[in-house]
C-alpha cells in the first residue's frame, strides 16, 4: 500500500502504525503531561519498542532513557514530543537528523498564544518541511490507534477507548477528553482518535484521505472550530463518501456569528460564513451535527447497523405515550409508519393479550415480559412492509429488562434490518442498556432520537445513490471580454461596476438580458423599436436628470412604430421644457419586462470555501423569511436542482397553489451560467441579479437588474 | 384549610394525606399488582394504618385482613382498589357505605378497552357521585406523596422517589415508571406524583388547583395525551401561575396529527388541534416541552435555582470548543454575554495563567484544578453585569472533578444568582455530577441545554411581570341582530352564510366595512355616491350575470357626481345591449378599496379549547410559510399584541424595511371585535376575514371579504 500514495499519507501511516516510538521530553513526574504520556503508551501495551528521551533522566518508568533522539541506535518511526515550545525546534531538528518521518507534537505555546508562538510554529513547519517530516499538533491531546496490532495511546487522555470503527478527528483537545469519557460509558469504540490541535502540518483534510483507506474505519467524525481550506475539505469528504460510502459527520462551532457584518449586496448580507459552511457540507455529503450527543446518536446508527433499504419503520413499545411521541417524531423526520402485513398482525393477535395494539405502533402493554417483546420484534422484522424497527421499553415492576435486552441482541443478529432501542429511565434500565451497548444495538436515551438517527442513515443511503455529474460548461461565453472589463475597472480602482458595465459582463456570459438600444432621433427610435419588437419603454439618457419620471422622461408600454416616433418627440419636448439645460445623450429604448416571478441570484466569495451561489425568490421572501439557499460553485447537475428546491418559495415557481408554472429550465441555465462566471472571474467579489424575472414555462427569463462588487 | 375549599379538593387532600388506608383486593402474590401494592405502602413506611381487604385472605404481609371494607372498625380516609373491573362497582359502593371520600382505582379494564369497559367506567362514576367520593384512575399506576409526615406510596412503581418540590401529573402510567427511574438516577425529587389514568373523576385540572396550594410543590409537570376540557386547563394553569408564581411545564403528545383533515376555510386548515394547544399553552403561561429530557432540564432550573434577574450570562469553561458552542446556543436563545467588569477581569488576570481567557466566556484552560474554577466562579458571580453563570468542565487527566463539584456547590449557596453546570463526558465525570445533583445544582449532559433552560426561566419571570387584563367589551355591537341572522340561517339548514349576510354580521359588530348602497336610478346613484364619498366602484346587480366585467357591468374609480351619474347610465346601456334579457336588481355602489397591506383574520371553534383566533398576513405568507399565529378568545390586552407580533410578517406592518407603517391600532380593534363576536356567537364554526386591508397609520382598515361557516 505504501508505494503509490503521497509521502504525507505514508508518514501518517507511520504515526498510526509505528514499530518504535521515541518520547522526547518524557519525565517521571506523574500527573503532568511529560509524566503521563509515556505511562499511557505503556499502559496501552504498545506492540513495539518505546525509547524515552530526556538529557536529565537515566531511566523513566524503569526504561533506559536516551539523552538525545539521535543517540538511539535503532530506527525510530514516530516521535512524540512534549518538550517546551521554546526548544521544540531543536528537538524536531534532531528528529529530522535521525530520519524520523512522523511526529506528534503535544506541547502548547505556539500560534494559539500569539506573538513569539506564531514564529515558533513557523519555525517547526520549516524544519519539518526540510526533513520531510509530517506532524500532528502542536497544542494537542495526542493520537490513539486501537488496532490490536499496534495498541497506540500517544496521548494524555485518561483512558484508552475501546476498539471500534469510528475515526474521530478533533480540533479541540479538551473536547476529546469529554468525548472519550462519554464514549467509554456507552461502549462506543474508535478505530483512530486524533487531536489535531493547531494543525500546523497534518490537517483534517489529510486525515480524511488517510482514513478513507483505513480498513478499520467505517465512520468518520470531525469536530472543527475553524476551517482553513474549505474547498479542500469538501473535496476530501466528497471523495471519502462517494468512493467508499463511509459517512462523514461534523460539528462546526460558531453558528451564530454568521452574516453579522454589514454587506453591500443581498447575497453578501445573507451568505454568512455559517450558511456557506452549511451549503458546502451538504454539497460534500457531510452530515452536520449540532452537538456531541447528536453526532454519536447518528454515528452508532451508522456503525452498528446496516443502512436501511427504505423509510418504512415500525415501533414496538410497552407504553402508549412514548409510542405516540416517537410516531410524531418519525413523521416529522419524513419516515413512514406503514400497516403491518396481515400475516404479521395474525401472529401478534395470537401471541399478545387482547388489550395489546397489534398495529403499528405495536403496544405490547405495560406488563409485557421478554416473550411478548420476542414475538413482536421477530415477526415485525420479518414483515416486508418494514425497513427498520424502533423498540421502546419503560421499566414497570414486572418488566424483564435484561432478558429483553438479550433477546433483542439475539434477534438483531438474525436480520439485516436496522433495529434501534430506547430503554426509558436511567437507574433500573441501566443493566439492560449496557447489554444493548455491548451488543452494538444502537440505544437512545430519548425515543425521539431513534427516528432522527434513522432518517440520517436513510438520507445518506439515498445520497450515495445519487451520481452528481459535473455540468458541461457553456461554450457561448466570452471569458476574455468579461475579464477585460473587470480588470480595467479594478485598474481604475473601482469598487463596483456601473450598471451598463455589469450588464456587459452578463452579456458576455449570454444571460438573457432585455434587449435595448440608444436612439438619437425619432427615426432611429423607430428603427430600434422595430428591431426589438413591442411593447417597449423609452427613457431619457442624461447624466443631468435624476428623477426621469417626474420630468416626463419615461414613457411605458409603447406598442406601435407610430407610438415610438411620438414618444421620442414627447420625451424630448418634456425634458426641454422642464429642464432646458440638461445635456441629453439620447433616448434609451428597451423591451418592456413581461410579467413573471421575480427571483434573486447572487454570488459571494467566501474566504474559505470560494464562490458561493445564492438563490431565492425576490422581495419579501428574502427580506423577511430569509428563504434562500446556497451552494459552492461550480455546481453539479444535482446541486443546481437542490439549490432551487431547498427554498420553500420554489413551489411558487413550479405552479403550486394555482400559480402559473414558470420556466425553471431557463432559471437553471442562468444559475449554471452564474456558476461558470463565478469560477472564471475571481475578480467579482459579490454579485446580485435582482430581480431575475422568470416567465411562463417555455418562455425564458430576463435579467432586470445587476450589481457587481469588485 | 379544609373548610373553605370545594369538596373535591378536600377529598384530594384525603387521598394525599390519609391517616388510614384500605387496600381493596390486595393479595400475597408478589410480582403482580395486587401483591405489590400493599408491599409498596409498607416499604415506604406509611405514617398511618393500613387495612388489607380481601374476602379470601386472613392476612396479607402479616397484617390482619378484612373481608369487606365495611368490616373495618375504624374510619378510613383512602381506599386503594385493585379488584378486577368487573367487581369494581361493588367495591366502590361499599367504600361509599363506609363513608370513604377518597379513592385510587388502579385496575384497568374500563374506558380504554371499549365496549363493556365504557359502561363500567360510567357505573363507578355514578357510584362515586352518589357518595361524594373523589377518585384517581382507573387504569393508573397510583399516587405517591413524599411528604415525611405521610410517606405514601400507593402505586406499583419499582421504587419511591426522593422528596422534592416537583409535582408530577401523568396520563401515562408506563411513562411514570420511566420518569421515576430517570429522576432517581439524577436525585430529582418529587412532592406529589400522580398517575391519573383514565381520569374518570379527578383530572389534571383538579390536581392543578390542589397543587396550587400545596406548600411542598414549587413546580408542576404535566404529561398529557388528550385534553378533555382545554379551557378549564388553561384557566387552572393561569390561576396557578399568576397567583402563586409556580411554573407549569407540559408535554402534550400528538404533535404531527394536526390539521390533517380538509377544511373549508384558511383558518380551518391552519388551526389544527396541535397549533391550538400551543396557543392555549402560551396564553396560560404553560411551558410546552417536547420530551422528558427537555421537561426535566427546565424543571431542575426552576426548582433548584432562583429566577434570574436578567438575561446577561457568563460562561466559565476549561475547554474552548464547548465554550463556543454554548455561546452560540446562548445567543440563539436570546441571552446576552456581556463584558465582565474591570474589577472582575483584574482578579481573573491575577489568578489565572497567561494563556487563560479572562473575558466572557472565561477559559480557565484545560489543566485547571479546583482553585482556578473557584476564583473564576466566585468573582464572576460577584460581577453586577452578570445575572447567571454556566460552568463547563471536560475531564483532563489533572481535572479535580469532585473537588470542583464540591466548590461549585459551596459557592452557589453564597449567591442568589442561578448557576448551571455541564460536566462533559459520562464515566469519569459521574462522581462529580452526582455531587452537583445531590447539592441541587442543575446539571446538564449537553452544555447547550444550559442556555435553553436559563432562557425558559428568564422568560417565565418576564411573563410573571406581565399583568394581562381582560379587555373592556365593545358596547357598540348588536348581539341580537347577529344572533338572529345566524339562527335563521341555521334554521334553514345552511352550512355557510352568503356574503351579504356575513357582511351584516360584521356590520352588527361594527367592523370597518366598505360602505355601499344599491341604486335603482342615476339620481339615486348620485345620492348614494355623495353620501359615501369618492372614489367609488359601481357594479351591476343581477342574478343572471356572472361575468360582470366582460359585459361592461363594472366601472372603477368614479371620482365626481357627474361621473357617478354617467356611470350608472353607461352600465345599464352596456348590459341592455349585451344581455337584454337579464333581470337587473340595480347598481351596487361601493367605495374603492384604498391601497393597504392585506391581512387575514380567522376564527375556528376547537372542540377542546373553544374559539381560536388566527392572524396572519395574506396571500403567500399564509400559503407558503404558514406564518400565522393563534390565541384563544376572549383575548386579553397582552394576547392581542402577541397574536400580531408573533408572526414574522408583522414587521411589514410596523414599517420595517422602508415600508409604510400601517394602522396597527385599527387592526387590534378588529381582532378584539372578532374575539368578542367569537364568544358571543357560538353558532359560528369557522370565519375568515380575508383580506382585511390595513391602511396607513391613522387611516384605519377595511374588511374586503368575509366567509362564515356554521
Amino acid at each position: 500500500m505504501l508505494n503509490d500514495v503521497p509521502d504525507k499519507i505514508k508518514n501518517i501511516e507511520r504515526i498510526f502504525y509505528p514499530q518504535s516510538i521515541a518520547v522526547l521530553g518524557a519525565n517521571n513526574v506523574k500527573g503532568t503531561v511529560p509524566g503521563d504520556i509515556l505511562t499511557n503508551i505503556l499502559k496501552a501495551q504498545f506492540k513495539g519498542i518505546v525509547y524515552p528521551v530526556n538529557p536529565r533522566e537515566r531511566h523513566i518508568s524503569s526504561i533506559k532513557t536516551y539523552k538525545y533522539v539521535i543517540d538511539i541506535e535503532d530506527p525510530v518511526d514516530l516521535a512524540v514530543i512534549v518538550y517546551p515550545s521554546s526548544v521544540m525546534h531543536m528537538a524536531l531538528e534532531q528528529c529530522g537528523q535521525k530520519g524520523i518521518k512522523g511526529a506528534v507534537i503535544i506541547s502548547a505555546g505556539f500560534k494559539e498564544v500569539g506573538g513569539q508562538g506564531i514564529e515558533r510554529e513557523e519555525q517547526i513547519k520549516e524544519i519539518a518541511h526540510k526533513f520531510g517530516i509530517s506532524f500532528i499538533g502542536p497544542n494537542c491531546l495526542g493520537v490513539i490507534n486501537t488496532d490490536p496490532a499496534v495498541m497506540l495511546d500517544a496521548s494524555f487522555a485518561r483512558k484508552m477507548p475501546e476498539e471500534g470503527n469510528i475515526g474521530f478527528i478533533s480540533q479541540s483537545g479538551a473536547l476529546c477528553t469529554a468525548v472519550l469519557d462519554y464514549a467509554r460509558a456507552k461502549h462506543i469504540g474508535f478505530s483512530k482518535f486524533v487531536s489535531i490541535g493547531n494543525k500546523a502540518d497534518v490537517s483534517e483534510v489529510d486525515l480524511l484521505y488517510y482514513l478513507k483507506d483505513d480498513p478499520k474505519t467505517k465512520v468518520i467524525l470531525l469536530y472543527l472550530e475553524e476551517i482553513s481550506d474549505g474547498l479542500d475539505l469538501v473535496k476530501a469528504a466528497k471523495t471519502v463518501i462517494e468512493k467508499t460510502g463511509k459517512p462523514v459527520l461534523a460539528i462546526k462551532s460558531g453558528r451564530t456569528h454568521a452574516g453579522a457584518s454589514a454587506a453591500a449586496s443581498h447575497t453578501g448580507s445573507l451568505a454568512g460564513s455559517d450558511e456557506t459552511c452549511d451549503a458546502a457540507f451538504k454539497q460534500a455529503g457531510i452530515i452536520r451535527c449540532d452537538d456531541i450527543e447528536e453526532m454519536f446518536n447518528k454515528a452508532i446508527a451508522f456503525t452498528y447497523q446496516p443502512l436501511p433499504k427504505g423509510k418504512r419503520v415500525a415501533i414496538i413499545t410497552n407504553a402508549g405515550g412514548p409510542g405516540v411521541l416517537t410516531t410524531d417524531a418519525s413523521i416529522r423526520c419524513g419516515l413512514e409508519l406503514p400497516k403491518l402485513k396481515p400475516e404479521t398482525t395474525e401472529i401478534l393477535k395470537k401471541s399478545l393479550p387482547k388489550t395489546a395494539n397489534i398495529n403499528n405502533p405495536v403496544d405490547v402493554i405495560g406488563d409485557a415480559r421478554a416473550d411478548r417483546y420476542n414475538v413482536a420484534v421477530s415477526s415485525v422484522l420479518k414483515d416486508d412492509n418494514i425497513d427498520g424497527v424502533f423498540i421502546i421499553l419503560t421499566p414497570q415492576s414486572m418488566t424483564e429488562i435484561e432478558s429483553i435486552a438479550h433477546e433483542i441482541s439475539r434477534i438483531s443478529s438474525l436480520f439485516t434490518k436496522p433495529i434501534y432501542t430506547s430503554f426509558m429511565g436511567e437507574a433500573d434500565v441501566a443493566p439492560g442498556i449496557d447489554i444493548l451497548q455491548r451488543n452494538k444495538i444502537p440505544h437512545y436515551i430519548l425515543p425521539e432520537s431513534m427516528p432522527e438517527a434513522f432518517a440520517a442513515t436513510y438520507k445518506f443511503g439515498k445520497r450515495l445513490e445519487e451520481k452528481p455529474e459535473p455540468v458541461e460548461p457553456f461554450k457561448d461565453v466570452d471569458i476574455e471580454k468579461a475579464n477585460s472589463i473587470l480588470n480595467e475597472a479594478i485598474a481604475h480602482g473601482k469598487k463596483y461596476l456601473p450598471e451598463e458595465e455589469a450588464a456587459k459582463i452578463l452579456e458576455a456570459y449570454n444571460f438573457p438580458l432585455l434587449k435595448s438600444g440608444l436612439a438619437t432621433s425619432p427615426d432611429e427610435a423607430v428603427k430600434i423599436s422595430e428591431e426589438l419588437g413591442y411593447p417597449l419603454v423609452m427613457k431619457i439618457m442624461s447624466d443631468d436628470i435624476v428623477h426621469k419620471f417626474d420630468l416626463g422622461g419615461v414613457i411605458l408600454d409603447i406598442k406601435t412604430k407610430v407610438e415610438a416616433f411620438d414618444a421620442y418627440n414627447r420625451i424630448i419636448d418634456n425634458v426641454k421644457k422642464l429642464k432646458p439645460d440638461a445635456r441629453i445623450k439620447g433616448i434609451y429604448v428597451r423591451k418592456m419586462i413581461p410579467p413573471g416571478e421575480e427571483v434573486i441570484l447572487g454570488l459571494k466569495r467566501d474566504p474559505s470555501f470560494g464562490p458561493v451561489i445564492m438563490f431565492g425568490l425576490g422581495g419579501i421572501f428574502v427580506e423577511i423569511y430569509k428563504d434562500v439557499s446556497f451552494r459552492i460553485a461550480p455546481l453539479d447537475n444535482i446541486s443546481v436542482n437542490k439549490l432551487i428546491t431547498e427554498t420553500k418559495a420554489s413551489e411558487i415557481l413550479s405552479g403550486a397553489r394555482g400559480r402559473i408554472p414558470r420556466d425553471i429550465k431557463s432559471l437553471k441555465e442562468c444559475i449554471l451560467r452564474l456558476s461558470q462566471l463565478a469560477v472564471d472571474c475571481p475578480q467579482i467579489k459579490e454579485l446580485d441579479i435582482n430581480p431575475l424575472i422568470i416567465l411562463e414555462d417555455g418562455k425564458g427569463s430576463f435579467v432586470a437588474d445587476t450589481k457587481i462588487m469588485l
